[in-house]
């Protein structure tokens, strides 16, 4: 998991970042909810294969786009604009969503409209230089997956 | 289309609550959004034979539920409590927006959590006499849908 | 789990019955593939909330069309029918599979078509007496997440 | 869509190899069935702006992982082996077919796994010089979305 958290973090996301994206859906739900017990969560999400191969491929799209290297150049254009109709980063992060069901599903779709902490600080960095695409659903896809197994083991 | 509406009148959802739940989510998108522009999108969902087949089945359950005349009495409680965590009605609800493209499900996301005019309503009807858990969802899921179809033929 | 498994039985699938069914779908894979083995599979799927309640909502809706007390006699007759474009059905079953990642989507699509053993079984019977409209599919669903989690540990 | 169909062909697929993969999933279905008949199914998938999309970034992808120019190059290897766990190229066929219903879900279980004509040429090319580990999920996608919209229009 070191690799996973060492590439987030050369992108712009510290585990604190999707630690407090987690608090955010989370918090009306809980008495007490401190970061030591999200973080299980977190990590749990983070370690398993089909998610790590989803923020692999979301950010090596992200990063070809910024570096200018695809083919594409029509393609390269909607990525880098992060055009609303664009869809396939959705895609992707509901791949990540639908491995913890429903609630998951749900929260995404929140946390996507909200953009609180980092998702919304991914969303508004100058799209000329960086490309932060596929990131930001991938962050808001992990915080949504790690705040659904909470609530479904709170019970 | 006649008969799917009246159903959904007599489960207390007019075309109108429709009208205003897909206002909510794309009113900030248009200068001018009017109830005919959104008329067209409303009934163009409510007209496809999959999203008809689960507006049936979901309120086929929630009467049932109402009727207590299901064999599984567990099952009739976990719905009848709306049990948060139940999540069938959730998955119902995205057999509808996945016809309609990611958009359509970050939408539901979003309205399933803020619950605007008739969504609310029904999630606060008396849980003892009345049981509306598949149709807030499903009438969550119709507006996803419209919206997401609205904001492709926007551009 | 008994319950669910006493349900299951109850409506003519045995827990043997869907071992068979993950056997046809991993068999080759596997240079040596035991009932022992793929029996962990098939409990930890059916040990999981989210399948649990999609198993009591599918197979209270197949008795209900049964037991003919639906109040709406069109869905009643759709279901009972087993309508190839119905749809709902596959929904509730990818609400498992989804659950299990992309490699149980696939397998799902793979055994809905193939319909080996308990699945040909339930999907042949006769609609006048009995309705297994959502039940194969379902059984198709726990065999396919089953066989994905057995190809993921597999590695 | 001229453009779509040139960029497929480029890739090593035809219209008429989409046409056949129709073909495979529908004839028992139809007394007579026609390549004309066909075409305006997979003309119509192929002009919708999600599919394109989806296609755009899984070709993308493939071609990057040809050119060996992603930076991660771990990445790189397990696209380029169409490591059979990978999962991200299903879940980009999945964006496809979900907006074609269930039924299209089941097409392109059952085709994944049968891979006729092109989808088995695509699958079984030298993995050292060509990358086509998108493509081939897509090309299913692509004719298991046609082979349900046509199915839907039968009834």
């Amino acid at each position: 998991m070191e690799k996973i958290l060492a590439l987030l973090k050369s992108r712009g996301v510290s585990k604190q970042d999707i630690i407090e994206c987690v608090y955010f859906l989370q918090k009306q739900y809980h008495d007490s909810l401190t970061s030591e017990k999200i973080i299980y969560y977190v990590d749990s999400v983070l370690n398993k294969r089909e998610v790590k191969n989803a923020i692999y491929t979301g950010i090596a799209l992200d990063v070809a786009v910024e570096k200018k290297i695809l083919d594409n150049k029509e393609l390269e254009a909607i990525i880098s604009n992060d055009d609303g109709l664009y869809g396939v980063d959705e895609v992707l992060a509901y791949g990540i969503c639908n491995l913890y069901g429903s609630i998951a599903l749900t929260n995404f779709g929140y946390i996507d409209k909200m953009k609180p902490g980092i998702i919304g600080k991914l969303n508004r960095a100058e799209h000329t230089s960086a490309c932060h695409t596929f990131l930001d659903d991938i962050v808001g896809a992990i915080a949504a997956a790690a705040a659904s197994k909470l609530a479904h083991d709170k019970e």
